[in-house]
């Protein structure tokens, strides 16, 4: 994979000097029409073998072009408040906007590298990495971003030679390698593991592209064209819309959903519901304020028909805690810097960190709801939604988040009833919009749109709980029971997994 | 000041049960209005005695109105990422938008209070501390935020009364204040320096409101009505637009300004550029990496005519550096989210930690330039911006952070040229709108505009350079030389000021 990067690629200075004045004109022609158009973000990810000019690429890049349309990002050490949230955080909060060049130094890649090559963990975990890259990646050009990924390369002795170079030059020897490069071995694991990822992770929509990084001519040049290229066709191509090949979702022959399936007269009455909705409080007050939940944080995510109740219950579950614990996320229409950045990214911004509660009131689910139904994006772009979707919650989990997510359902009748009291009562009043009505019209649409979602992402991970909501005390009750339990659950499995990793060790 | 706070009040459930339903729903009501107007956010501050129901209240506060709309946050310990920046750019990160709520535990005036009580300084600080937050808030209010101040109060027996109660009830006993309330010395520092804190900061637009503990009832409901009707009263207000009552700034008699008095015909040949570029870029370089820099960050605003070379000036500024160390921030039209956060706010979130360098590509500047010649804003609201500007850098340099601003000179027949040429060349051909035409034709009052700025802003703290830039290798070097000056003096500046702290300790 990198033999043809150590045969001594090389470009003459004067051949270099001639082409550079044309190259940077049309880099900076490139990268004004991507301003202007705002279309898409550039992201350029730098990785490979130490000496080998990526620093001195990335600096010649902010030279030919125009520097305030490009943030270089390096991922060093995480911070304390990446440390306590999911390991993809720290680059979802760093993604350029549409129009603009984000330089990853220190990326995912260097990361998994990083570990894989101090044995931090084994093959098993890296593929894992990987195969998030891969997906991380996807879900990027999907949706619209235009990715380059460069591994800049050296053979070993050639590395070796530049090593010795830049420790005897003053500017350079206060460098210190996080990887201890001077050792023979990293070099040979590194290229070993590097090779695994290239192999993996080139694929179509982000190929890598391996660049020999002895001569500085030839690395300079080659990075050049290959971003003015990739540039150019990016922003001559008509639109950005995919078609879709994929056959509509079909509805069941017998047209029954899951929805079909709840028992929607379930109820409470007054006293069983107070009852029961203190003690659900009372729990969730503890369990939240238990030691183990310093290891967890959660998410809860409330959708339903309009007028299901989802204040109400949200209002109840609120009421159990300390406002200091919790925070209320209301998804409305995306602001002008969240529509700049893929779609996931407005909910990524609002991740809990570890020990604390997030509620969503309407969610990422959107994608496959409204935006479906309404059309507010294409076929292509809801119907990979699901998939984005099991991704992103998997990733909370992965790092302790619990996620707990609730279709707060009532019928056709009731949904009547209780516009109907909100356009009489005064404070109600803010509650009930033209939308609420027209929504109500495409009622079939919607059920059909919330079937095909609990079918797709109700998972091991993130089941979705569906809450009988003609009764709003049944809801509410079943709402809080609902998140206590993810939370023992969660509690009990962290603690199985403790106490297996320590049987483990012994 | 806290008299009438220990005389008992309270109120019987009766009543408290008979008003409660009315406030809440007038509550919502004016809650969704200020979410429905978005015209200003509400910023409510929690202080006081421990065990007087700060968090109680905030409870309710969530449950009588809509959390989803309220915004709760505490200020514990610092992040990292917090204690790289000066230390009001956590408050500054966390301000609700226009439109919503933010109840503020823990805030600056809990932060001041605890460093007084626990002797971390002296009244001196304390003192400076406090005119801090008169400025910060004054700003908020003059940028339309409606602030509350509550201070819960106890007196020393009920105090320990109820810590004692608190201490039996395992829902609280697992808190542990930060403060050591049990000891009798630290509640009468707390009363001392509280009392300071509110006589000092307790202003018409902002005032304080001391608020009996003892009874749940009583604090509640005298908190909620002061809610109710501030926010009725704000929202009733027609317009938030603030009637200036100063006189125009004047020009000087003899209309000369600061910016005749510069000799436009500075000039450098090539080869003195050339060297003196690479010297002074050489130099930049190494002071950027001196460990000394870790103490520090760097901010450099450039300001200038239109065609200045601003641009270009920048460029040479990074091509010395590593592009992992600085950051470009092109500031053009605010985006929705910046627009519904006061004016400096745009600014903060791009402040550096320490050790890394921003180039503000225009700046907050623009408040007193484009946005009052062009009428963007009131002249109250640019008249004001002078002080508002200087207390920010101020803030800045307190925290360790260099300020250097440029203003690019150019005059009229250079920038005429230079138009020509950018409408003439290909790749230059973005860099010349029609706004730039527009604003030639506003040439006077910008120059006054300049005058007034670099008068009234130009401090010991942060002060401007004039740069003739109608030769542009002059102006690069300029620039560059005095970006190195500043590095230098701050350095030497904080050495001087460590040794004679290590003397003094001796």
């Amino acid at each position: 994979m990198f033999e043809s990067a150590e045969i001594g690629h090389a470009i003459d200075k004067k051949t270099f000097d001639a082409e550079v004045p044309a190259l940077r004109e049309a880099l900076l022609e490139a990268q004004f029409e991507l301003r202007q158009k705002a279309r898409f973000p550039v992201i350029v990810l730098i990785n490979g073998i130490e000496g080998a000019g990526k620093g001195e690429t990335v600096k010649l890049l902010n030279e030919w072009m125009d520097p305030r349309l490009i943030e270089v990002r390096t991922f060093d050490q995480q911070t304390d408040e990446e440390l306590a949230r999911p390991p993809a955080w720290r680059y979802w909060r760093m993604l350029p906007a549409k129009g603009r060049m984000g330089v990853f130094f220190g990326n995912w890649y260097s990361q998994m590298l990083q570990g894989r090559v101090h044995e931090l963990f084994k093959d098993g975990r890296f593929d894992q990495a990987i195969a998030g890259a891969e997906r991380l990646e996807k879900m990027l050009c999907d949706e619209g971003a235009l990715i380059f990924k460069f591994w800049f390369h050296l053979s070993k002795k050639q590395m070796k030679a530049r090593l010795k170079s830049l420790q005897d030059d003053p500017l350079h020897s206060w460098r210190i390698s996080p990887l201890d490069w001077q050792q023979s071995e990293t070099y040979d694991k590194f290229v070993k593991y590097g090779e695994r990822v290239l192999r993996r992770t080139s694929r179509d929509y982000a190929p890598w592209h391996v660049i020999e990084g002895v001569d500085p001519h030839y690395r300079s040049l080659a990075v050049g064209k290959i971003l003015l290229e990739g540039l150019q066709s990016a922003l001559n191509r008509p639109t950005l819309e995919v078609e879709s090949h994929v056959a509509p979702l079909g509805e069941a022959v017998d047209k029954l959903t899951l929805l079909d399936s709840l028992d929607m007269s379930q109820q409470l009455d007054k006293d069983d519901y107070e009852e029961q909705l203190i003690t659900e409080q009372a729990r969730l007050a503890g369990l939240l304020r238990d030691k183990r939940m310093r290891k967890h944080a959660l998410v809860a995510v409330f959708e339903g028909n309009d007028a299901a109740g989802k204040g109400g219950a949200i209002r109840r579950v609120a009421a159990a805690l300390d406002p200091r614990q919790y925070s209320i996320v209301p998804v409305a229409a995306p602001t002008e810097e969240e529509r700049a950045q893929p779609y996931l990214w407005r909910f990524w911004r609002h991740i809990p960190a570890r020990g604390k509660f997030t509620v969503f009131d309407r969610s990422w689910y959107g994608r496959v709801l409204v935006e479906r139904v309404e059309g507010y994006c294409s076929p292509a772009d809801w119907l990979r939604a699901y998939g984005e979707i099991n991704d992103f919650e998997e990733q909370l989990e992965d790092a302790g988040v619990i996620v707990v997510k609730f279709w707060l359902a009532i019928d056709k009748q009731t949904q009547l009833e209780r516009f109907q009291v909100r356009e009489e009562i005064p404070f109600k009043r803010f509650k009930i919009t033209e939308d609420d009505w027209r929504n109500r019209d495409k009622w079939d649409a919607y059920r059909a749109a919330v079937g095909d979602m609990v079918d797709r992402t109700s998972t091991e991970v993130a089941s979705w709980t569906l809450v009988e909501a003609n009764d709003k005390r049944w809801a509410r009750v079943k709402v809080l029971r609902t998140l206590n339990r993810a939370l023992e659950e969660a509690f009990d499995k962290s603690e199985k997994k403790d106490r297996k990793g320590k049987k483990g060790k012994k």
